[in-house]
């Protein structure tokens, strides 16, 4: 395949999943990845900082998903649907993912250092999202405490829907979760 | 000092954060903390596995103290309000230790290493209460769910009394945090 076929960030996603699948993480290397996607390394380097980058380009672009849905949701909806709304908004992004974020997500398991980052990811999401929640008038601390609280329920509905064999989509799985929370803070 | 003085660790942890305070985590060494606390380096590996771990010694005996309060509390207590008394127990421990928690704050705030490590560690301290809720016959996803809220609630609690120039306490900060996350549930 040449350089000029269409779509080199998802053969560059798609070569480096199932590299790191096959071979781990630590045993890749980016010319491989570019090989197998029938391009050159120079090309890998203009879409990704590096072989780890790889792996949470997707996360970057969901927390600028999230930022949107929140400024753009309904005046007067309360801070925790907001919050909920943009969660739901990227559970459907990774479902149309198909079977992509299921693979990532054991390469991300099997790994510390990809670990660890993705917590530090997940942080910065859920700073970005109390941010773009104090932009609409939600004060402190009720913006943390939805940001926070949203992402518990999105971590939690994700983890089941990665070992989920009723074949429930993510965007239920969230619904379903921020139905228990809200039972579970109203039991309380 | 010689060796046979009184509570050697608690002169060791004194010492670290006096130190860390005063030059940074990275230019301290094992040999400087234990000669400011009067002690041998083999103390100190008596008592912490290397420098880092002086830092989250504390949090190790947080979680211990939070799966005991679990396992105390009393049946038909709401899941939420037995992850909240757990936090609260850990809050009151925290709030004893003065001004030591909040430059340990400082001090891990200001690297970024320490600042992942805090965050697996907190993880694991999310999974402990889970674990511990479970054992209770409390089901998924609410185990997680409470786990990971109150976790939220302390985190934010925490970040208040850090801050805090009113002089209110942790526990009291926890309640009020707390408080707010069930009134932003049922509002939502």
């Amino acid at each position: 395949m040449g350089r000029w076929e269409p779509n080199p960030r998802g053969r560059l996603l798609q070569a480096a999943f199932e590299l790191y699948g096959e071979r781990g993480f630590e045993e890749t290397t980016v010319a491989e990845i570019a090989e197998r996607a029938g391009l050159t390394e120079r090309t890998f380097f203009r879409h990704f900082a590096d072989k780890r980058e790889v792996l949470f380009a997707g996360v970057d672009s969901l927390t600028e998903l999230i930022v949107t849905t929140v400024a753009d949701a309904p005046a007067g909806l309360a801070p925790i649907d907001v919050a909920a709304r943009a969660i739901e908004a990227a559970g459907a992004v990774i479902e149309e993912g198909g079977d992509l974020p299921r693979r990532r997500h054991a390469i991300v398991a099997a790994s510390a250092e990809l670990h660890e980052r993705e917590l530090i990811k997940l942080e910065s999401l859920a700073s970005a999202l109390a941010a773009e929640l104090r932009r609409r008038g939600v004060g402190e601390p009720d913006a943390s405490l939805s940001a926070q609280t949203a992402l518990a329920v999105f971590r939690i509905a994700f983890d089941r829907w990665v070992h989920d064999e009723d074949g429930r989509d993510l965007p239920q799985l969230i619904r379903e979760s921020l139905g228990s929370l809200k039972a579970l803070a109203a039991a309380g």
